[in-house]
């Protein structure tokens, strides 16, 4: 019998949000036990060592048994695949999520995959993280103040998606109710597209040719803009190609602005490249009052 | 007679830049006298209640008079005037330099105006900030680990250059020698295009009509890249247009290498997605090992 508001949770995937998860559900109290799974048992009992965890395993059907809640934080192209795979293991009211940056492809996939509802899937994807990985860098603070998008479909049952509302709320998220391509096509402007352009600011910097005083003329405003080209490729590469019709949209109007602001400059229009500028600035002020924000600042 | 290494310096405008260079001269124990200088008699005693100069005027001949260095730090469009205006005040052995973004135009300007050679001028740009104004948000670490670019010409004594490199070192700064092209070629690259493209992601996420729920995906990943487009618009412009055709040629590097990341995604070209996306972590990598990145991760 469960003492706590969420019984025993099941991480899959203890790196850097799984990890964040397990600590933040420790330390609030919320939980009689959190398993971590994975491949590798050495991985896994130093994520117990450093107290993200509490109990690890590679055996799945150990950690599947009698699981209130499991939350997959695999990279996008496992997570549909691993979910299926669950669907012996699982006990009929052990609910399922997981944390993938795009949701679109692999809600549909877990959809088509267990036709007969076998899997009580609901898809979320918590706005926060870090270019880092591993669980090494879990922050139990990390979810408080963030952005927690669940993407119910008309298969899920409204209890279902209250209880993982809840567990995300829990640990200081704020919900998000979005369709999931409602998710991906928001994502791919708030997310996907920054990650382009902190990668294409660093490949225009390389085609400057004196390599030592490039680098040496580098400061907080390249810096800042280009911290999330350092995060995992092939995990990325997977989320834009999974999201690629939004993220090509987002970077067409991208593409469109700034061939705007490349006529501003060439033609030397102050006015209209003062008016962009101001546009964006008021932009900006606005999402300074987000809670992300303020907690951004400290 | 000075005591003190830097003896008497005067700040012209004492903003977030000039507010931190003088509260990093006290601290330091470096100089005489910090005098502040500027339009407002009001803000400028406020500045000094704050601790940041040490003594203030509106009367500049009185500031100036004697004094051994003398820093603008006025927005780009105003140094140039402001120095030459300076001529019948200084005496022979004051030094001049500026804060200016952009180097081109002003050092051009200054020798221009100043044919005699009356005014020791030495251009500076010390590239360190923050997207706030204002000497409340001073910060007396601020040039710390900074590179600070010093872009002497012909014209300039090697004396008095190495005086401007010690004093900017004496504040903590890493000296580097270019000449005024070359930095803006190269901020260009390093400061310009970041600040550009933060306003046009705003603009860009301003494009998607769901208005709450899009401010709602917005998460560190779009406010870490955006943060520099609240600074002050029409310095911006001003920066902007004065250094537009470095900017242009780096503009439109980035043009194409979105274009090539549109193709890519268009056409499922995962090997060359996930090539640039490596090319650009390298690059990423490598840039953490720089003093200015080691002390934005404290």
């Amino acid at each position: 019998m469960s003492h706590s508001q969420f019984g025993k949770i099941v991480i899959d995937g203890v790196g850097l949000m799984g990890g964040s998860l397990g600590a933040a559900l420790i330390r609030r109290g919320l939980v009689d036990s959190v398993w971590g799974i994975g491949r590798s048992l050495e991985r896994l009992e130093k994520a117990r060592t450093a107290g993200v965890v509490t109990h690890v395993t590679t055996n799945r059907s150990e950690a599947l048994s009698e699981a209130d809640l499991v939350i997959v934080g695999l990279p996008v192209d496992r997570i549909a695949e691993e979910i299926l795979s669950f669907t012996p293991l699982l006990s009929p009211t052990t609910l399922v999520t997981d944390m993938g940056s795009v949701k679109g492809q692999i809600v549909a996939q877990i959809e088509k995959g267990d036709p007969g509802r076998k899997i009580n899937f609901i898809g979320s994807h918590p706005m926060c993280g870090s270019e880092r990985t591993g669980f090494e860098f879990a922050d139990a603070d990390l979810y408080s103040g963030a952005t927690c998008v669940v993407t119910p479909t008309e298969h899920c049952l409204e209890t279902n998606v209250e209880k993982v509302c809840q567990f995300w709320m829990a640990v200081g998220g704020n919900i998000l109710h979005l369709n999931p391509d409602e998710h991906d096509r928001l994502a791919a402007r708030t997310s996907h597209l920054p990650r382009l352009l902190a990668s294409a600011l660093c490949l225009a910097l390389e085609q400057e040719m004196d390599a030592e005083k490039r680098d040496q003329m580098v400061s907080t405003g390249f810096l800042g803009p280009t911290r999330t080209a350092v995060g995992d490729v092939s995990n990325w590469v997977q989320i834009l190609s999974q999201n690629s019709d939004h993220v090509l949209n987002a970077l067409g109007d991208m593409q469109i602005t700034l061939a705007r602001l490349h006529r501003c400059l060439a033609e030397d229009d102050v006015a209209n490249l003062t008016e962009y500028l101001n546009e964006a600035q008021d932009v900006r002020h606005r999402l300074d009052l987000l809670p992300i924000a303020r907690k951004m600042r400290g």
